[in-house]
């Protein structure tokens, strides 16, 4: 089973690595993490660097495509059309097209969300309407085979729901199980709705700073594959 | 704020991506991946690959130390004397030394957990008897300025209590809103005192097959490795 988990500079790690920790233990399982260039891949806030260990040109189907989403990455990636072309032909041969957070713009803008519910971050799910798609704040919505999720953390919720469609229930709770996956948040505060106004007022203040770090992350990236190709040549 | 990952073969992705989403996102927050050699390293189920930017020569200090679990990893790491000397040496240094999933018994094995309160994954919780540690299935546990937590999605948990130590409660809810964390598992079995016998067994089974996954993990590694260095050469 050939698990497609797309990366691309400035996305958020999380988004990718919470579907990751459930979907590559599903029984012969593939995951394959694909970028632009077979590169390190930083993520939104520069420090982690994940490996896109082959290029978008090597792969052309997939049984799970994964789209995760990012502060502001995914505006590049919308306009993009050789990914949204290769997004596209992955997408004739999936089973499952899924997005985590802002993923769902770029399924959306690749004209896969049309007419479709989806959901998608908070600070960004308007934009869905500028594509056609019905935007719902669900947890994580299946339409078809097209499964999107809210913010970063969601993809998780989203990834066991999936597993529970591939493995069936009982195997998708024993993978709940091994990752301990029993949340006891120290506070009640990720839901839009709920949050009082002072901690929206305060995220989305984090929300433009980190929107401002993307502007540096092509330097931040060049620098560590320097690093990286100097450690090689020892 | 300098904000140290151990990252070391075989280890639960999650572990240290879940902390590392919160903990990147603070004011002033300096990560560094650190690994015993600059390298790329293999995450358990062999397909994701984090690149470790610092070796631990490099690094003698930091505010917060992390060092994440894994399915048996933990088992090589904790039998490393100089991976133990140096994290007693960083841990002298530190505001926070932190843990997650089977991590706590590489603290543990360090020494720093001697008739401390500790936590861990419901599959190795018992081996902190071996040292001197108190073992209690809490989330996460603070002792002092140690904090473990239970299985890989506890570190999530984990670091938006921390957050709130460093920024305040007020700020750690605008990261919770961030991350649009508002766990909704579509089931209930993340808890090893309230899941089925069933869903336990089978997740023995999942954590038997993953185990095994380890025999191979430097092989994969050493082709992702030589995969990359061909890559860089062109």
């Amino acid at each position: 089973m050939d698990i497609v988990i797309y990366l691309y500079n400035g996305l958020t790690a999380l988004d990718a690595i919470g579907p990751y920790e459930i979907l590559s233990r599903l029984p012969n399982a593939n995951v394959k993490f694909v970028g632009k260039e077979k590169s390190l891949i930083v993520s939104d806030t520069h420090f982690l660097k994940l490996f896109a260990e082959y290029d978008i040109t090597e792969i052309d189907q997939a049984d799970i495509l994964l789209i995760p989403g990012s502060v502001v990455g995914f505006l590049r990636e919308s306009k993009d059309p050789n990914l949204l072309a290769w997004i596209n032909k992955i997408d004739k041969t999936t089973t499952w097209t899924t997005s985590v957070c802002s993923g769902s713009i770029i399924l959306a803008a690749a004209g896969l969300l049309k007419d479709k519910k989806a959901t998608s971050h908070w600070g960004v799910i308007h934009l869905l309407k500028n594509y056609g798609s019905i935007p719902l704040k669900e947890r994580y919505i299946q339409e078809g085979k097209i499964i999107t999720a809210q913010g970063v953390s969601a993809g998780i919720d989203m990834s066991l729901y999936l597993a529970s469609k591939i493995v069936g229930e009982e195997n998708a709770k024993a993978y709940q199980l091994f990752i301990e996956y029993d949340p006891k948040p120290p506070f009640h505060s990720g839901n839009i709705d709920e949050a009082d106004p002072e901690t929206i007022e305060l995220a989305k203040k984090i929300l433009r700073t980190e929107a401002r770090k993307d502007l540096t992350i092509f330097d931040i990236l060049k620098n560590a594959q320097a690093l990286l190709k100097l450690e090689r040549g020892k």
